[in-house]
């Protein structure tokens, strides 16, 4: 009987896949200890995570890494596509929207936009720049998903207003800010000092590693 | 008595610690209804949270908005500066280079790297940037305790390495792919992709919000 995901092993998926993505070509097979060595986590906690998917591994054979993979990305809705736009092209806007692992993680960039008359209209990697007025009817018709806010922090709550009436989902705010949305909008926080500061925390407790 | 901080509040400090830097100026006091709302937690978690600091609330006027910011910085090891260098000088490590907020946030970037000859001693914002071979001494001399991956990802593990045996104490990896470290080096992921595929299961799963 498959049990559901719990929320705390989502992270873990992620990471889980990463290493299976990383795995050299031809490794058709990995054990839970292998797979449990790369990520970091212990092998009895690999187990059961990947017990959530129904996956249970061969002893002494251990699990089909591409089963496995696919497996992990149909739990994380991975085997679709998630439109998604960006507003804010800044230095980290330019690295989201030239991020070249978006269509093989299952993402999208249908959009970017920024306000800027010197940015508008220029290219970032594929895409064309468009300013944030549009951003309305660009989130309608290709129906994004997720909003990206890759703004300064003054421009962030406005962003995230704008994003959440046009009708996205959920929003990834890396600006360092509080963005306030309607309860029905995911948000994630992604600004740099917040998995800094977590770090520094295990550092000033010397409960690093 | 004072409890041990649970790791898992440790992101929700964070999250409560910009709350509180986000108000307006001259906000004195805060309610913990109030900071539960910008939050977006439920209030008695954030009472919870707050009691690991060993800060009560006084019922009817709430909590002291600087002083609970001083005591969430000194939980979190933020009253010090942690120094931290950048390895990567591409849009991300630009973005990461030029972020203004380090220095309130309790890090100093203390050296900047890549080894592109078109990249080396050129400036990015008050930093020049040094060839990687430097990294070692860089780390020594001024004492860096974080090293920050902003590397494409089949450069990661080897700038992990000599992060590692340079001695820092912690890696936050930006790179799309999984770096290995001995056991005394906390790692972080921040990779992009990451926080999208734990956004794409909420909104798969139809949990968002």
């Amino acid at each position: 009987m498959k049990q559901p995901v719990p929320r705390v092993a989502v992270p873990r998926l992620t990471l889980y896949l990463q290493c299976l993505e990383d795995l050299p070509a031809g490794m058709g097979r990995i054990s839970s200890e292998d797979l449990a060595s790369r990520a970091g986590v212990n092998s009895a906690k690999v187990r059961k995570d990947l017990s959530y998917l129904g996956s249970y591994g061969v002893r002494g054979v251990g699990y089909d890494a591409e089963h496995l993979r696919f497996q992990i990305r149909r739990e994380l809705g991975l085997t679709r596509e998630w439109p998604l736009v960006i507003v804010g092209v800044g230095n980290l806007g330019r690295a989201l929207a030239n991020y070249g692992g978006f269509h093989e993680k299952g993402f999208r960039v249908v959009g970017i936009f920024d306000d800027d008359p010197n940015k508008v209209g220029t290219r970032v990697g594929e895409h064309r720049v468009e300013p944030v007025a549009a951003l309305p009817d660009v989130v309608r018709e290709r129906q994004a998903r997720i909003g990206v806010i890759a703004t300064p922090p003054e421009e962030a709550q406005l962003v995230a207003e704008m994003l959440a009436a046009a009708g996205v989902a959920a929003i990834l705010n890396f600006a360092p800010t509080v963005v306030r949305v309607p309860a029905h909008v995911a948000v994630r926080r992604a600004d740099f000092s917040t998995e800094l500061q977590v770090l520094a925390f295990h550092l000033h407790q010397g409960t690093a590693g």
